[in-house]
């Protein structure tokens, strides 16, 4: 049940586009900036979820972004989830975590359990096995929320060991893509992470894991448009959309994007939404 | 060079052990329990630092046995980071990050740029290929640092995907041990990360990568000995092998173990080196 809040969001905005806050310091309008860089992270987070909380159903903070500011970082990351709870978004955090045993269920504490600073999803690298991901999925399972694994994503080096196929001719993803259906049969908490950048791969993963739900990353400046996400849905649904500096620096294309940043970003994310309801 | 600093430890300490500080709650000894957790966290780190910095080269902080405490975990990971380097000792961060492309430099900036309170080598997943092992390598570079990579580890859900043989029979495992290869010849930061439990696949990474630093887990409470970690040394060199539980939590077999926490670590500290030494 735990995809149940993120698809409904999507239902009620009639959009499936997650907002990446892949916050880069040069994407923050010089008015916004003090120099204090937890506040600026905040306050343009803030604008941006301002700017679109009724129109978009998620967003997802990466973690590094946040991580190397240290400390200041991890306080605006706290602040920037339970503000997007608040405007009522669900809050995909892209941390890409993966250990073992202890190790895992400490990150499944660290991220799962409860508090309005915490997020509704995770996402998750499969690479050290089941080991790796139930914990995850069992936290999840008790708190009501979800999780992401790593299958193909949408990055050219993914090819070098998630496209490796094995003695039966399968790539590694669709060997993960098996375990994820395993997984997600067992807790009803595990979606899977398949990136836009090659729609037959997407197609493929689709076919492979029926009613898990996707997170497509690779929409917009990676180069995916509407037609290659499209493959990711069934029957248009089960099924999100990440784009992140497409809407988070879309001001930057506007020649007086700086005074008119929100107007930028909610124009970009009405365009995405257009787009999307064209090919679902 | 970025090796050098914890190969000189190890030649000068006549050991190569790395004290996994996976700090459990539990392995706390009620006498330093204060309720304030990144005190604990603190206190209990700088009793075991000081009473093996003479003995160990290096520690091995695990990143998600602070993260789940929030912002107090971070601090305490901060204060221990700069402990262990002011008592002499090399300071792995066991994040198992990966991300790609700004995320990844972000990553990297977060635990690799300089500062006393950051660590000197940090373990990395491949899962997403070279974009996501390559900014690591070139931050680590400039700073002097180094990065482990996962290469096989040690639990027994690896073999799930890390396992698997492609169709001319290699399993990724060593399709992984030929990209650190090809990564440590651009940067000579590049180490990997071969676990102690299966000794047959040790010897052939070993045989694999060639003059390549191995961090081998699974020693002690995970099963590994003296025996299994053998195959990981290149001429009794090349090699640190974790020890985490087996070292931090020494205490609890003993019956007067509360009082004597610190001559607990010390003393299965000492008899580890004595056992890898037996076998170098």
């Amino acid at each position: 049940m735990s995809f149940e809040k993120l698809k409904e969001q999507i239902e009620k905005k009639k959009n499936p586009t997650v907002m990446g806050l892949d916050i880069d310091i040069d994407y923050i309008p010089e008015s916004l900036k003090t120099g204090d860089i937890e506040n600026d992270l905040v306050s343009y987070s803030s604008a941006l979820i301002d700017a679109c909380s009724d129109i978009i159903p998620a967003v997802k903070p990466n973690c590094a972004f946040f991580e190397q500011y240290g400390l200041a970082g991890m306080r605006a990351l706290d602040r920037i989830t339970k503000i997007s709870r608040e405007a009522g978004l669900c809050v995909i955090l892209d941390a890409k975590r993966g250990d073992i045993g202890n190790t895992c269920n400490a990150y499944a504490r660290a991220y799962l359990a409860g508090g309005e600073e915490k997020p509704d999803y995770l996402t998750v690298n499969p690479y050290m096995g089941s080991e790796s991901v139930l914990p995850f999925a069992k936290e999840a399972e008790k708190t009501d929320k979800g999780i992401f694994v790593l299958a193909r994503t949408s990055n050219p080096s993914a090819a070098e060991f998630e496209d490796i196929k094995d003695v039966q001719g399968v790539p590694l993803y669709m060997r993960v893509a098996e375990k994820i259906n395993e997984w997600n049969a067992k807790t009803s908490c595990v979606g899977a992470v398949c990136g836009a950048t090659h729609p037959a791969e997407l197609a493929a993963l689709r076919a492979s894991m029926p009613g898990v739900f996707f997170l497509i990353p690779g929409y917009g400046a990676q180069g995916g448009g509407a037609s290659d996400v499209a493959p990711g849905f069934e029957n248009g649904k089960n099924a999100i959309v990440n784009a992140s500096r497409s809407l988070i620096a879309a001001w930057k294309k506007k020649e007086d994007g700086q005074e008119h940043y929100k107007d930028a970003v909610r124009e970009a994310a009405l365009d995405m939404k257009a787009k999307l309801n064209s090919v679902m």
